[in-house]
């Protein structure tokens, strides 16, 4: 036994202690979840920590409260049926894929969804037809799917069984969903959209429409990150007869705990009432917060700052406000430390990104605090030069197997600089935002191998690795 | 749009009040979680609400804290490695199966599992090769297997990745698994267990050993069952190079959500620190607080009533009390009503048991309060011929698909009692404990489809089933 482990580290609680620290330093949050750690009703955790008990009804076979609560929320939420997560919009995405995909059907999806929609195509077996996503020239990011693009695909693959889309994207970019909706109607094919980052769309005429609203199938949306419900909680609402809503009832008690969180599920109900009572004044305070922000960064005078604005893509939401640095000393990773020092903790970074996401729970002192650390910035940079390296990159790989395929072959570790020519036993994702550069079963190539090392060595984090620093990779053995 | 939901409705919270009411009536909570709303460090629920920032590690690529706090718990509970669970024992359940098992894989499996585990085998399209559990003849109860039994099916099927057992049941019946897990070792076999209803198992020299402790590769628990933690909160243990942890890993990351909560995780954190702390003299004293519970039962004087002590398993978890009526006019759900009424609340109940869930939190006063609802029963019934229903029952049904292959055929909707000679195309589950008596795949029989129909007339829940009451089924169309 471990000494260490056994003596001191025994009585302290590494989690539950980091939780206490970070809120002891009066820390600005400009990440998820929504409600800032501010949205009170005192809900003490315990005391109201149940489970499913009489009178309390049954997420899995709803009848009562939660039947109710469902109800009350499709209704604010512009959808026909609503069902509540617990499992977060991973557990919606990965739903919806397994309700319309048998093994080995096709799918339509686009490239740059979240990892959950690529799991649920390893889990269910199916077999993606990728759309390719726009690149907006400007911040390098990728962003929505063309109209003649989807148009293209639909009528090559009539028999896939489904459209998925991720829409907005992390940086709140998004495309009017309606045209597209309207194509996969004529096509008779349902369209399925992973709305994480747009729980609050619709809910202001100064906000996009919904996919609901937009005419979309199936949305997951992710109460708890624009809204207020706690992390973790989110909402899969239907419309139309073309989901089987029995099997996916029957897949998200087969994916969901037997024991699920009341919590979770009291706090989904909580940000429904307060949205159908305030949610509209409150997202227009939220949005003019939002706009005194972007005046303010713009009147700073650090010249080598800009906030994105408008690019090739429909719509930017309001309560996401990006930085994005032209001045190669700096970094989207170290801007973010550099804010972190001062205790603003933005959402994310990527090479030459810092995203802010703003809520209803946003203060105009929040705004005040980014400004200060502003001012510590130099005004100008020597170098203006910053590439992004993101236009050295696309989504186009070489697909040998399925995602499935590759998920169950017998892989081998290689240096990671050795993999060129090979073919990807394993995910690669940074995170956030979460969105799979390499997929199982596509083959390496030099510019996806530097452009990942690159990213490494700036400080981004992997997911579905096995080696987070990118030293090795697993590859497919046997080919 | 409805006016009533419109109106009213809107602005009430069912879930939200419906816990607060719960909380209100002061309550005896016989159920899970075993914090029982008591244990108390005071987490205020949003100002702690985080998820994976800088500092707070990441579940999916541990590192920091979650690292630390893993080890710590694999120390106290006996693993070389744990897992923290944000999804429940569910997920658990569900990785484990995706681990071991590829596509047309055999794994042995316990019949009355937790159905989490039925669904894994869908998920992962795995072949059940079923061992059929003892029946207790005092209970009528589904306990453990027997190991000539194991011994016959391992021999039969040498090719099959795993032995899943469940291991204790709902009532806190178990099966010694030293030897069991030798067997497996002799057999070079993984024992996968489902334990979560044993958390707290090897935690006291008063209770049993844990599946760790017995030498079984991988365990499920649900801390938050048994233990401190909160609901949906659990740990997966693995020990030994049975198990390809880098796969298991990876499919967590698939199942669990990308935005954990962590007031789950911290509580997972805090239960780890008091168990090791004062763990054993707080579970010795919850023993002995059983012991008065049972001897007041005993003394009570209601001559219809029992206690189960011991059957035909190797040991009984003090910590679970279940009470046995005789009496005709008394079933285990009307029972359960009774105690209810006196806001005494009971884990659950079958066609003639209600089971008390004692825990660390259980305090004197509750099993008072468990006596002065006795002695408002009547201390002699008239009719004492009650006969278990479960007598008549077994788990020997004819499989004619797979659970996966069932899983994804077209069904039509029958009445319930046409069924009888039809393949059943859902799952049929008496919720709690959560055991599927019928698999998709199985052939309905007539004693069967009776024995379901006498459950849901005496007010038995129903998980998995398209219809809760049991009027109509699924069936496979086209066989």
């Amino acid at each position: 036994m471990d000494s260490d482990l056994g003596g001191t580290m025994k009585k302290s609680t590494p989690i539950f202690t980091k939780m206490l620290e970070y809120r002891a330093q009066n820390p600005v949050r400009f990440h998820v979840p929504g409600h800032k750690g501010r949205t009170s009703p005192d809900l003490p955790f315990y005391a109201l920590d149940l489970t499913e008990i009489t009178g309390l009804d049954d997420l899995h076979q709803p009848s009562g409260v939660i039947r109710e609560a469902q109800q009350l929320a499709a209704e604010v939420f512009h959808a026909e049926e609503t069902f509540f997560l617990v499992g977060g919009s991973t557990v919606g995405n990965l739903a919806l894929i397994l309700t319309v995909c048998k093994p080995g059907d096709e799918i339509i999806i686009q490239r740059n969804v979240h990892k959950s929609v690529i799991n649920g195509l390893i889990l269910a077996q199916a077999h993606p037809i990728y759309l390719p996503p726009k690149i907006d020239p400007l911040s390098g990011l990728a962003v929505g799917v063309e109209i003649p693009t989807v148009e293209q695909i639909l009528s090559k693959h009539p028999q896939a069984k489904a459209v998925f889309l991720s829409n907005p994207n992390y940086f709140g970019m998004g495309e009017d969903l309606r045209s597209l909706a309207d194509l996969c109607k004529r096509a008779r094919i349902p369209l399925l959209v992973d709305e994480a980052h747009g729980a609050h769309f619709g809910l202001s005429p100064r906000l996009p429409p919904s996919a609901m609203q937009s005419g979309a199938c199936a949305a997951v949306q992710s109460t708890h990150k624009m809204l207020s419900s706690l992390t973790m909680s989110s909402m899969l609402h239907v419309q139309g007869g073309e989901i089987d809503r029995s099997k996916l009832r029957t897949i998200l008690t087969m994916l969901q705990s037997s024991s699920p969180s009341y919590p979770l599920l009291a706090s989904l109900d909580l940000t429904r009432k307060y949205i159908a009572e305030e949610g509209r004044q409150a997202l227009d305070d939220a949005i003019a917060r939002s706009a005194e922000l972007v005046g303010m960064i713009e009147e700073s005078g650090v010249l080598w700052l800009d906030v994105l604005k408008q690019g090739q893509y429909s719509y930017l939401d309001p309560l996401k406000v990006t930085l994005r640095s032209r001045a190669s000393a700096y970094t989207g990773y170290s801007l973010k430390q550099f804010f972190e020092h001062s205790r603003v903790y933005p959402e994310l970074a990527d090479e030459r990104h810092i995203l802010f996401v703003l809520s209803l729970a946003t203060t105009t002192e929040d705004i005040t605090r980014v400004c200060d650390v502003l001012r510590q910035l130099p005004k100008h940079a020597t170098d203006m030069s910053f590439n992004h390296l993101n236009n050295t990159f696309t989504f186009a790989r070489e697909i040998i197997l399925q995602p499935h395929q590759a998920f169950h072959r017998t892989t081998e570790r290689l240096p990671f600089e050795s993999s060129v020519g090979h073919v990807a036993g394993e995910m690669i994702v940074p995170d956030p935002p979460g969105v799979a550069l390499i997929n199982p079963g596509e083959r390496m190539d030099k510019q996806i191998m530097l452009y990942l090392k690159e990213l490494q060595g700036m400080g981004c984090q992997f997911h579905g690795v096995s080696d987070p620093l990118l030293n090795t990779i697993e590859v497919i053995k046997d080919l």
